[in-house]
């Protein structure tokens, strides 16, 4: 029987350890070189990271090869956190349970945190020792793509002009593609990538990311209506104070719920084909729905 | 003999039709996208996407080749400038005679459009066709370190603690080595590496970058104290009123010019290998203390 919380346990060592190093390389002592640590040692559940050695895994990859990779995503996640969180966007004050980039150091500080933390992920994608050249490029081509202003950046305009606008569940569902699909569904095609995954296989776990990445983000706006704000680390509740469009708006709390159950379906249904060897991303998809923050 | 502004006039026309594909093809019409044109086109001198082509010729290279990574230098040079300029950083409110980013459109835009330039560079530079992988593997890992943590955004960390702070010129000199030095640099090396360089050709121009970095730094705040605010589309002045570190404020006006043009002879003399191919280095060289914007 396949053991998530070993495996997660196991693989954030891994992660921490190579970001650690990673941070290290990249300058030591500076306030710089703090606030990016401080933001990405935050504690942060290293969803796409998971994802990324987890595909890898599936497709039979190292996850040594991977390492990078998912160290890489990880920067940029972090990156894009620090930046919402800035007064001139969500203006949010706690993350995690500790107070966001700015307020701990300042707004200057988190703006280049942030800026540094994503020229790092590219730097540290440009040399990934046991990745074929080809397969770097491909790699850097497709995050690039997912993060920037045809993904997440675009995500993150459409999410601050629809404030207060009620959405359509099409523009609601496209707005979160953008926004938090795009990188999760790039965190598994860079794990099938880095490893020499075939077009199938790469296909089947874009799809696989595809439908996770979209009930992570109806679990989100779950918790935020009924999750516990001591748990979560971050105020409940949210949502609905600042007129944000969320899924149990639209359609209840139960049919959302639903939605979410279908949606992990149809993510394990995509990876039906893949051995034992993808028994981590099927765990994964359970996780999603069934977390609690 | 070589004519400048002949070769600047046409090689800006490559540099625009190219950057208006790469914006065309990342999104069109959205306010994202409007931001990012409006801060890209603004009438630059490009001149490290010039330096970037003009290495490459020096080294026997083709143009059409570094044309990609010319754009993306200018990308992440003007997703700096962007956030330098915002209320946290700079507070800047006119740039090249135009209202900055964030006065024209909005703060959150603004660093938004920064981080689509900034990632739309590493895209670009993963999609060069006619350089080989490895190469432009080279050429990324040469570009993020200069841009990232021990480059220009820790630049801009020392620039801003160092205000009202007496530097010492070594202090200075390394605040500028890192803030513009670093990607001045960068933009010569990458030139060299996409065309395939020697080893002492890519010393070569890194010398002359270095020697041109600090005195195109030099010659800025020369301007600053003397320059004329109609030509140049800023107010000057504006080190000695922020209580700014510069070099006219350390040594004087005629040594400070003295010091540019010394560091031009060196950039010269390390460059004196190459043949005629080299013909639009020396003129930039030149250029870069003549100038009077």
């Amino acid at each position: 029987m396949f053991d998530l919380t070993v495996y997660l346990s196991r693989n954030n060592d891994r992660l921490d350890r190579a970001l650690l190093n990673y941070l290290a390389s990249s300058g030591r002592g500076s306030r710089l070189a703090e606030a990016m640590r401080y933001s990405l040692m935050a504690g942060g559940k290293r969803l796409r990271p998971h994802l990324c050695l987890a595909a890898t895994e599936a497709v039979g990859g190292s996850l040594e090869a991977a390492l990078p990779a998912a160290c890489a995503l990880e920067m940029i996640h972090t990156y894009s956190l620090i930046h919402d969180d800035l007064p001139a966007m969500d203006d949010d004050e706690l993350r995690r349970g500790k107070p966001t980039c700015h307020v701990a150091f300042d707004e200057a500080t988190a703006i280049l945190a942030g800026d540094a933390l994503l020229t790092l992920a590219f730097q540290v994608l440009a040399s990934m020792p046991a990745v074929l050249p080809e397969r770097c490029l491909e790699v850097i081509r497709i995050i690039a793509a997912a993060a920037g202003p045809g993904g997440m950046v675009q995500g993150q305009m459409l999410d601050m002009a629809s404030e207060g606008r009620r959405l359509t569940p099409e523009e609601l569902k496209n707005l979160h593609a953008l926004k938090t699909g795009a990188m999760i569904e790039a965190a598994l095609a860079c794990g099938a990538v880095v490893a020499g995954g075939s077009c199938s296989e790469l296909d089947a776990v874009r799809e696989y990311g595809k439908a996770i990445g979209l009930a992570f983000q109806v679990v989100d706006d779950i918790l935020n209506v009924e999750g516990d704000p001591a748990v979560m680390g971050k105020a409940t509740g949210t949502d609905r104070v600042h007129r944000k469009n969320s899924y149990p708006d639209l359609w209840g709390l139960e049919k959302s719920k639903e939605f979410a159950q279908n949606l992990i379906h149809m993510a394990i249904q995509a990876i039906a084909d893949f051995d034992a060897g993808a028994d981590a991303l099927r765990a994964l998809a359970h996780y999603i729905v069934d977390r609690k923050k």
